[in-house]
């Protein structure tokens, strides 16, 4: 199925520009273990493509050395499993670097996918998200961190996803398991 | 809806007995941030109670401490959203003890669910387990950490669940990831 070919699925954990619990724009601090687990969970779904986007030089450095660490040497052989999970990461300065990569890769613009609290006229349910995700041609699914993505970035989505709710009025999911959520949404197997 | 009476869905982790990669029966160590990060999502899904399951004397103070941290003083102040999640929390020694407990606080045993990749006589699919999981009484889902749950535990279990597959052929899912997305199959509304 899906591994016959390459997978036309991305995923971007974006930095900035994320608002921060006063409302600012700032860059948030990649979180090493959002690397680690966004890793498996992309790997698990057969995303191609895991994107941590950031423009600190400090923090790009920081993701590499995780990915070295266990790509090579002794974290290679302790843990194969992380290892083949990070495969599937890559560093990148801006959100647009990531639809330029995808581009120069499968040939087209990928259809971007955001998932945001409030309406937009892009807003779909996750029944259509299923039909529009499995249709010819790549796809982004961008995620923020901190307060959530620039009003912005989400405007310019191709697509809205409504947030997870659950059964409660509590809504602070960790990103981590928003992304393992919504990817299973799309496109899980029950 | 599930807000106007307490909720009758439990979920515990199980640190013993668990095996570990060769096979062998043993304790497993309390990941912090499982307890951070399950707390958040049982409480999006309105899960009554949160069971850590631990007999190691050393690793229930841990926890404790970690809830006292962000209960009280600057931690709540800080990061309330983690203080209410945390609330759900309850360290036990032995997931026997979680049943009890359930059985005092609702009158009944409770039924318990788990996930396992092998099958079982109490297997059944998720679409049964949606139906199963909002029928009168007492739930509780059972997670193993480390290399799984002893076998022992499963077959004396009232429902198997079929594990998390994706897409791929990795298998190697972050049990918060696999709660979450379990979670999400039986009682969320997407």
């Amino acid at each position: 199925m899906a591994e016959e070919k390459q997978s036309n699925i991305n995923v971007a954990l974006v930095h900035f520009p994320v608002y921060d619990k006063t409302g600012e724009l700032v860059v948030s601090s990649v979180t090493t273990l959002d690397v680690h687990d966004i890793s498996r969970i992309c790997r698990t779904y057969d995303v191609d493509t895991f994107y941590v986007v950031t423009p600190l030089k400090i923090q790009q450095e920081l993701v590499g050395n995780i990915i070295k660490h266990w790509m090579k040497g002794y974290g290679a052989r302790y843990n194969p499993t992380r290892k083949e999970a990070l495969h599937c990461v890559k560093v990148i300065n801006r959100l647009e670097d990531a639809i330029t990569d995808i581009e120069q890769k499968s040939g087209r613009k990928p259809k971007t996918f955001i998932p945001d609290a409030k309406d937009f006229p892009q807003s779909i349910s996750y029944e259509q998200g299923r039909v529009e995700i499995i249709k010819d041609g790549a796809k982004l699914l961008v995620f923020g961190t901190g307060w959530g993505l620039e009003k912005g970035v989400i405007e310019r989505a191709d697509v809205v996803l409504a947030p997870i709710r659950g059964l409660s009025e509590y809504n602070h999911l960790p990103v981590r398991a928003a992304i393992a959520i919504i990817l299973d949404r799309l496109l899980g197997n029950p």
